[in-house]
């Protein structure tokens, strides 16, 4: 028997994703979203959530282009720091000692030190609620050679990518392979448990 | 120095969630959607990408309802039959012996199996290319007890859900616990690293 918790945004997992914007006057900021996942396919699109009162929703309604860096767990102190400090008064790349790097594709900065970063051009603005939300379009991803697989794409298992539990407000880590995708479920196609 | 992959949804982590609906004929169905995630905290809302092509497509058109059940690792082989079969020629629910139970909020079912499931209201559809974003209000979460954590909500480590990984095209379990969100953050806020 369930018990019905209410109207809350209580799903597993929710990702962690530093948000890379410039300001007006062309300072660096990031920040961290859990609110996001891929949109489509064709064109390949990412939606992120941003709260109106952020700097990074300024930032992106100016620019209208953001990217998204993902941390390894070795950094989930920095990405925590980016959820707790607001980049209009702070300088979050210095303080944090990460490296902002000029996308060459949209007018948004990357974080160097992120194994796996994507570079996104606004395509649609969704007035939500507290939320708006912010699709855009995937122009490029770029990753760090150690974290590619055999078939030359990212690999979980080497980025090393942590989540958020909006439930226990904790970091979970990336645990072991599983499954492979398109694959274990042709058992059941074939063979029905009795 | 970063390797360009090209625009591809290469990013991490993506969930694995199975999306319940209900056909004209009232035949329960479900797909895993790994293109989703939460897109406002007010109202409460999370978002999910279907192709045009697939049957829950169509079912949430007319239904305008549907669900998200999120697994536990040990349901990993149903959750990949559901992406491999359409519900079109099957009924999913008898064949993989999981059990369809009706929301008495929205007209749709979700999965008696899952320890954790979201009852959402369709309030947007946003044509992207590939894929409809199909918006979707939680009305209510529902869990199983014995996955809630000490404040009353779902705690990653005992719902333990999967994520997927598009670059390698598998599943991999949630990990252990890494840290407490917007605590580890102030170390650096207070102590910032000379």
């Amino acid at each position: 028997m369930k018990k019905s918790l209410g109207p809350k945004t209580l799903v597993l997992p929710t990702p962690v994703w530093l948000v890379g914007t410039y300001d007006s006057r062309e300072k660096p900021n990031f920040m961290a979203a859990a609110w996001g996942g891929v949109v489509c396919s064709k064109p390949p699109a990412v939606g992120i959530s941003i709260r109106k009162a952020t700097y990074t929703y300024e930032a992106i309604v100016a620019t209208k282009a953001y990217t998204i860096s993902v941390m390894s767990e070795s950094r989930v102190r920095e990405a925590d720091y980016a959820g707790i400090v607001s980049g209009r008064d702070t300088n979050k790349f210095e303080h944090a000692r990460l490296t902002a790097v000029a996308s060459q594709l949209v007018h948004a900065p990357f974080v160097s030190e992120a194994p796996l970063i994507l570079e996104c051009k606004l395509i649609h603005t969704l007035e939500l609620g507290l939320h708006t939300q912010f699709i855009g379009e995937i122009l490029d991803v770029k990753a760090e050679e150690n974290v590619l697989g055999e078939n030359g794409s990212p690999d979980a298992a080497l980025v090393k990518a942590f989540s958020y539990d909006p439930g226990s407000r904790n970091y979970f880590t990336t645990g072991p392979l599983l499954a492979k995708a398109f694959s274990i479920g042709k058992e059941l196609v074939e063979n029905p448990p009795t």
